[in-house]
């Protein structure tokens, strides 16, 4: 007989009243009631538990499996039967169990609330412990809810690549990749010899698809990506990994505002998604982990977020300022926004996720369009309460003269952006697009405020294990 | 006034009949008949084009317009018009043209025909042409269907590592991943002194998340990834590039024929969805690409695949060149297949994909599950037309004293696989999994029998530009 899965189950029960079904799963506890017991068992199809009941008299192995250690591998055939009166609404009456796999005493996940940074010595386990099975699956619906946002939009999604040859937008530190022998790198007049490399070219891995989905959104209109970036900065924080996860989409014929209306349709589209398709998992980020979460993404799928211009953030800030707050930076017009400033706005000001245009053009990338004010450029960050930044964009620079001006007045190297000039050569139109940074996505989503604690196997310095 | 996509109208047209709207989009053609003239455009939300009907009287910039090269962009404001006689369901009658972007005369992709050989020299360029829109337009829609099968089936999506410090299965070569500056790499004792790299120890690019993926396996049941992957190989083949995608699922409480069943249905599914999605992109490969396609697809995705053991696959090999079919690899038991080899089981024996069952446990991985033979282990490859080898995949030794003593025989480092082990000490069970190459899958269902004219920016020997 064909195993049934415990979601199937649930998700239909009053079909499954008085049939014989064999469920597969790992054990999560046993009582032994000396007559009878209880065996609670998960097989990962769903958040919630098996309750499984074995009687002494009719099952053969009943002192086996009264002895196995939590995490054992459990095949169980019996009767389902619902259990109206009870807290749980089905229990299996066990006809047979047979231990697939037993686990042995040392298992390292048995102890209750172990602490996450012990989790993450262990993380090939933790995903079997509540609050990473909550996680990985609200990661994984998430995902899957991006995709189809996109999908029903039309939008193409593109394999941007991830070695590459170029340093798109110097937005940080690049990880190189080679097929040297470290050891005996080939050197050619005192400098590395990279004709012998595998690309014949020094290459990196890509910290933003951008660039590349540009040449694909002068094609499709509407692209995405959604893909592994990188960063190799030696920054220890709780929101920083050298391995992560974004989602860049790239608009022909969209302004700021376009995009801007795009993010913020794209930001309640994952969230209502992945609260009505993770109800279990949510309660307990909102029992255990946030207490006002459900309440807060429910108000964040259903209100506006706030849109205010860099310059009168500034004002709103030094108000604050003024009024005593105390900030570690300094505000003028012209700073960089720093977290506590980015929390400022959305957690105390607006209280809501808030888009902050139009920055000065000093402090954004070269590919931002400049306004007509000749100081700030059609940017926007969106900021949500808890995170800070979770999305940046901006429309793009079509107009050739002004691209080509501000490459060089920046000090780059033309010829390797010879390829994105020539978008704004042939068929040129005023674009914009943003990247989505999926982490911090999951973490703002789930409560949780490590990005460690969302990445299934994390990369940070020093940290490569699994 | 929004613009309309191209698509929108097509899929509802009637309601478009008379109205006015605003299309934006890239020239694709131009006609001047002296008193009127036809525009056609593309803006990349489907396939076909949209006619723009202009007439000199009435429209102020009739000559700046007609004027115009191919791939400008423009903004066409008119009323459209259905046109039940013409070869065109409709066509636009404009009001206003504006050009939001003129092309230059050099424009790379008016050339007809250009071959794919110039066309991966304009790689940011050539998705403007049909066969490559076709072409990623298929590569996403593909993508989704993947993820949508899965998803539905309740299988949880999971970003395995890309930056890895294992070596996984000993797959491929591999590409390091450092920030060392090359032309000084820390020394220590004479060896490369990794406590001083950002990981504090050699990492290189993923060459498979399989083994990540039991780890999540053994929590969710059903997980599968879809992430890039990379092998360091100097093989110039069609098939061969340096980065690719791959689809991983893994699958607790499940064997070989149940991974068989999973792979078929999901190749099933992937084709069906495809079909139905891109009509005009599939008539385009059957026309233009490879005749008999549509049809081999459409009975692919209506039988049912062959199945045959190793050793009856060695037999039917024997047997062919027994009467005369001339094999470069001499065939016996023991050897592996070469692409010849199963090009001749999938192509003209059996004339559809055909899984092949059972290898010499010599040839295959060191985690494939040992058979009571206890000389062949549970492993499946499947096999297309065309393409040869499209799916790996195995029951994985779920025995910790058989895998223990296998990474043993292999001279492996037991340290290095010590979390693997660890799956089979706490709850082991029997599970199962496959490797879906995606370029593969895309190159099965467009004809294109190149990796480099599927793949967005390819990643080859030489080649990391883009």
């Amino acid at each position: 007989m064909d195993r049934t899965k415990i979601a199937a189950i649930y998700d239909d029960m009053d079909s499954f009243d008085k049939t014989e079904v064999v469920v597969a799963g790992w054990l999560r506890s046993v009582r032994d009631m000396k007559n009878f017991g209880f065996v609670t068992i998960n097989d990962g199809s769903c958040f919630r538990d098996l309750q499984v009941v074995m009687q002494r008299e009719t099952l053969q192995n009943y002192a086996e499996i009264a002895a196995q250690n939590m995490g054992a591998a459990l095949i169980v055939t019996g009767t389902l039967e619902l259990t109206p009166s009870r807290p749980q609404p089905f229990e299996l009456q066990a006809k047979t169990i047979m231990v697939e796999g037993t686990s042995d005493p040392d298992y390292p996940m048995q102890k209750k609330r172990a602490s996450r940074e012990f989790l993450r010595t262990q993380q090939h386990l933790r995903a079997r412990t509540n609050l990473f099975r909550a996680v990985f699956r609200v990661r994984s619906t998430a995902a899957f809810a991006i995709h189809k946002f996109f999908q029903e939009r039309g939008f193409v999604y593109v394999h941007t690549p991830i070695i590459t040859s170029s340093d798109a937008e110097g937005a940080g530190e690049m990880f190189k990749v080679t097929t040297f022998d470290l050891a005996h790198v080939p050197m050619k007049d005192g400098a590395v010899d990279y004709s012998q490399d595998f690309f014949g070219a020094p290459t990196s891995l890509t910290v933003s698809g951008q660039l590349e989905a540009e040449n694909f959104a002068m094609s499709f209109g509407d692209v995405y990506t959604f893909g592994p970036t990188f960063r190799a900065e030696n920054s220890n924080t709780r929101r920083h990994a050298a391995e992560f996860w974004m989602v860049e989409p790239e608009m022909a014929f969209c302004d700021l505002k376009g995009y801007m209306d795009c993010a913020e349709a794209m930001l309640k589209y994952v969230i209502s998604y992945v609260m009505d398709a993770c109800p279990y998992e949510m309660e307990l980020f909102n029992k255990f982990v946030d207490k006002g979460l459900q309440a807060r993404l429910e108000h964040v799928a259903h209100s506006d977020f706030a849109r205010v211009s860099y310059t009168d953030a500034i004002s709103i800030l030094q108000e604050a300022q003024a009024q005593g707050h105390d900030f570690t930076y300094p505000v003028s017009w012209g700073v960089d926004l720093q977290t506590e400033h980015e929390r400022y706005l959305t957690e105390e000001h607006f209280k809501k996720p808030t888009f902050v245009t139009d920055y000065p053009a000093e402090i954004k990338a070269f590919y931002m369009r400049m306004n007509d004010d000749d100081k700030t450029v059609a940017a926007a960050d969106c900021l949500v309460p808890g995170i800070g930044e979770i999305i940046g964009g901006s429309q793009r620079e079509e107009r050739l003269d002004r691209l080509e001006q501000r490459i060089k007045d920046l000090g780059m190297d033309p010829k390797q952006y010879a390829y994105y000039c020539d978008l704004r050569k042939y068929g040129s139109c005023h674009h914009a697009g943003f990247g989505l940074g999926f982490e911090r996505l999951v973490m703002y989503l789930t409560g949780v405020d490590n990005i460690r604690d969302v990445l299934p196997h994390p990369r940070t310095v020093g940290n490569a294990e699994f």
